[in-house]
């Protein structure tokens, strides 16, 4: 082993042996799928005393009720008509943006400068769907009723705008988890109605906006005509997103999905993991958001610290510390060996700057750790 | 309780407590979740006396040693250049198709009239890659190089083929398992090679060709520019796909796959059924080619029973009984209840006849049957 992979070997040593500051916390890769199993051995098909009990059976290409009932609970949870299972956020949203264009008979729609469908999905929505994308807005702050009118003009009629249709993250991951007031994200849905462009919700961790706002998830999405949501972001599940939306829209969507290649023999795993982790995300993350307010505060007392946004609008934030990526990186390790802390994993640096930048998000390991050690190990970083 | 779901729940009963003919047979579902996290425990981080021992981590977006191992494996074991772990079938062979046609600056493919791409995808290939197919030969037997200059006329030079890609699934599935003989298939792939047409292979259930042809899978893999194969059909695992080909085109085929929403933050459980499976598949294939042939001879001395093929090419063959469908159905039952064989699943009638069809695909369960009880369960059928 060279001086490389024993730094690389001791990383991972420490990554997966230390208590994190952010996230779930390092679990045994076994652990999803005993759950999964002792969750069908209680609710699968019995043999008993007085003879044979049929249980749960696996979903079949998206289709029984191990599915259907979890999208019954999900469009209930958002008030919303209908929700369709799918593998991923990558192919829910450019479908429901493609579903709305078709509509319109217009293939352009608008997301934030920081939008996942323009970072890191390889222009699906183009190359797959041929629609196009203005980028709206400050790539800092979220996008407001403002920046749309900018964009379309004022009192632009529906077939005027140009727009058939407006994605909006909430909370918009990439520029730590900011939020628009409410009454901004109000005045901008009202906007869209009165333009006839339909709203579109990134909600990847719309878990997070509800206590932050102190509103429902389904005060939330009755803003919106169309719902993404994943779980396995908060909600600490292996895979998977729900599209919700009307009834002939989910239709349309599921007809999509199938050409995708998303329509999968067996979804299970990933239904399960997500039926099982759901409620305690829902249940914990007001204590997350709360959570993510000390965590923010430990941090920016220090000079060579900052937090994005001060104070975090959700249970996540970005963190910028001045110095070199390397000699970071060797301060997080030496504090995880003397504190038994880990504090995050890589880092950014921020363009031309001594400075870098990482993601905390708070998960269930961020609520079992002790204030006054995390202090101590964040003031060890300095 | 009505007389319907009374029934409904009955048939749900026997089809879950008999042992089949077709197939792996029932299981509890818990069971490949309970091999997942034992394989895990086995593989994965352990804390030992000595100190902490890093194992098995999951997958992240489709990379790290735990799919990338497999994918080396599976290039391996038909000797292709690259593989990529995909999700489904339905995602990897339009992509296949779209890529070649890019190269070939040529939308347009062939493929057999029964082609899943046809048949069971929502035309993904023309809706979401804007490709354009000609079904290619006869419907009811295997595309021959006859067919194929059929459609491009004698003599055509590559450019002049209107073709950038031809698919050949083998075995067929829709026709009950045919296969091309080997002299058809190697004149096939010359005629493409000859004529600059990619040749690509549906091989979703490719393994059962292997012993059918006695040729190696990378023998046959290479008369082929790019092969698909699935691991939950005669392999028996959850879900999953592999493509295969040259290594810029599973490059390509990545990007793709993250367009089309593929590229899951984990697809852990998938990779690992599958490696779990293989190797019993592999094993299990000869033997089930020639049990198809024992099977199918069981049921075609019968008067009202025919097979297709007959005798079957590969593991599996299409079953046609004369008869209506419900009362078939309640012969299968009978024979359930009074032998404990589960003969077949659903019907299919054939249009116009009174007379039903059903695929018969050979599996773990079809060995354990003695020949004896199956000629009788057979013979009770009619």
């Amino acid at each position: 082993m060279n001086e490389a992979e024993a730094l690389a070997a001791e990383r991972t040593r420490l990554r997966l042996t230390c208590r994190h500051l952010a996230g779930h916390g390092p679990i045994h890769p076994a652990e999803p799928f005993e759950a999964i199993a002792a969750w069908l051995r209680e609710n699968g098909s019995r043999d008993l005393g007085g003879g044979f009990v049929p249980g749960v059976q696996p979903d079949v290409y998206g289709t029984g009720a191990l599915v259907e009932d979890f999208e019954a609970e999900i469009a209930a949870l958002f008030d919303m008509p209908a929700a369709r299972f799918m593998p991923s956020g990558c192919m829910a949203q450019p479908i429901a943006l493609r579903i709305w264009s078709d509509r319109a008979g217009n293939p352009t729609t608008a997301f934030h400068p920081t939008s996942h469908l323009e970072l890191h999905e390889e222009f699906g929505y183009r190359e797959l769907h041929g629609l196009s994308a203005h980028l709206v807005g400050d790539a800092n702050r979220p996008t407001t009723a403002g920046d749309v009118i900018e964009l379309i003009g004022p009192g632009g009629a529906a077939h005027e705008t140009g727009l058939a249709s407006l994605l909006v993250e909430l909370p918009a991951r990439e520029i730590g988890g900011q939020l628009p007031s409410w009454e901004e994200l109000v005045a901008l849905s009202e906007l869209c109605r009165d333009h006839g462009i339909r709203l579109h919700l990134d909600g990847a961790r719309v878990w997070q906006a509800a206590p932050a706002y102190g509103r429902s998830l389904s005060e939330i999405a009755a803003l919106f005509d169309s719902v993404y949501v994943s779980f396995y972001k908060d909600v600490g599940a292996l895979a998977g997103a729900m599209l919700l939306g009307p009834r002939e829209f989910v239709d349309e969507a599921a007809i999509w999905q199938r050409r995708q290649g998303g329509t999968l023999h067996s979804a299970m795993a990933n239904i399960i993991s997500a039926r099982l982790n759901l409620a305690g995300c829902l249940e914990r993350m007001p204590l997350l958001v709360e959570r993510a307010r000390q965590v923010a505060a430990l941090f920016s007392c220090h000079e060579r610290a900052s937090v994005i946004p001060d104070p975090p609008h959700t249970s996540m934030f970005h963190l910028r510390l001045e110095g070199e990526e390397e000699q970071l990186l060797q301060a997080r390790d030496r504090v995880a060996r003397e504190t038994g802390i880990w504090l995050f994993g890589t880092l950014k640096t921020v363009e031309g700057q001594a400075a870098c930048q990482v993601e905390i998000s708070m998960g269930k390991a961020s609520l079992a750790l002790e204030n006054e050690a995390l202090a101590e190990a964040i003031a060890l970083l300095f």
